[in-house]
């Protein structure tokens, strides 16, 4: 895995090769097994994640009932801002879909690395920028769309997720039943 | 409105006075009339404003009606990240809903005030975190709750929108139609 990683690292011009070896041999990466709980609802999280390979779901309870709010596959960042940054409790869980292989992130050791390489403060900012801007992008999506628009965008989107993830995960995650999903499948795939 | 800059700007210790005086003498201010377009649909935003005072708003057109997907007010940051930071067209307009006083920032100007105050990029820094943070509680909030929580969400959070905007906008906003939004607030005035 560290392939991916020195990969991942040597698309940022500014880093020198030197730069960039350092970096991978510095950073924490980590196997988890499918169905490893990465974070609980309520614990206040000091880790991030970063994947490099596999699948990582993000779900809250309510009323029992596993509500998905999220799936990050590789070259996403699995970082919850609030309970990061601002130390607040988490309100979701982490759960690996598959066996997932992640860098692993603290609050203090991103300090410690940015005081170690200087450029990585920048990196990761725009990097962070880039993000942000995609969630804000999904949020206004999410807003203005009705579940079978969202099915359609996923499909174009991220069509390997329909053979990660369980059938009812991703109804839940696009907000419908898994009754109401097989019926907007059914309708699509008969327009077709 | 430089009052309104200079409280803002004190609230972080990292500042010495003088520091804060000169970043706020080097800081943009401008105000908007009321219905003043500051981004169209289209256009790529090099800029970016905080909202010192006044109300703006986020919308994009869906089969020429109006579809609201965000009110900036006071102390809010107004920014779209894939605009700004990585020059993709804009999804969206902004418009003013009151008379509003606003910084005003672009990239470039950005970059030029890091190098003149070092400790700014830093702050701004932990400022998006925060944004991001709730950025992505929002996403996670409107995915899992019906109109009639994302309504009296809003109602607990930011009661001071429904005497700033029209009805219609925060309809819009909250995904249903004027009449849904009159039919809830009679349900919840009846509950109580």
């Amino acid at each position: 895995m560290e392939n991916e990683l020195l990969r991942y690292i040597s698309q940022f011009p500014a880093l020198t090769e030197e730069e960039i070896t350092e970096i991978a041999d510095n950073i924490p990466v980590q196997t988890f097994k499918k169905g490893t709980i990465l974070l609980k609802e309520g614990d206040t999280a000091d880790i991030c994640f970063f994947v490099l390979k596999g699948c990582v779901r993000q779900y809250h309870l309510v009323d029992d009932e596993e509500k998905t709010t999220a799936f990050f596959t590789e070259e996403q960042a699995v970082v919850s801002f609030a309970s990061y940054s601002q130390q607040l409790p988490s309100k979701h869980y982490w759960s690996c879909v598959e066996d997932s292989v992640l860098v692993v992130g603290s609050l203090n050791y991103e300090q410690e690395m940015y005081q170690k390489f200087p450029k990585l403060a920048a990196i990761t900012r725009a990097l962070m920028e880039q993000d942000f801007g995609k969630t804000q992008s999904a949020l206004v999506a999410f807003m203005s769309s009705s579940p079978e628009e969202r099915y359609r965008k996923l499909l174009t989107d991220r069509p390997d997720l329909f053979g990660r993830a369980p059938q009812h995960q991703i109804a839940s995650y696009l907000g419908v039943t898994p009754e109401s999903l097989s019926r907007i499948r059914k309708r699509i795939f008969v327009k077709k």
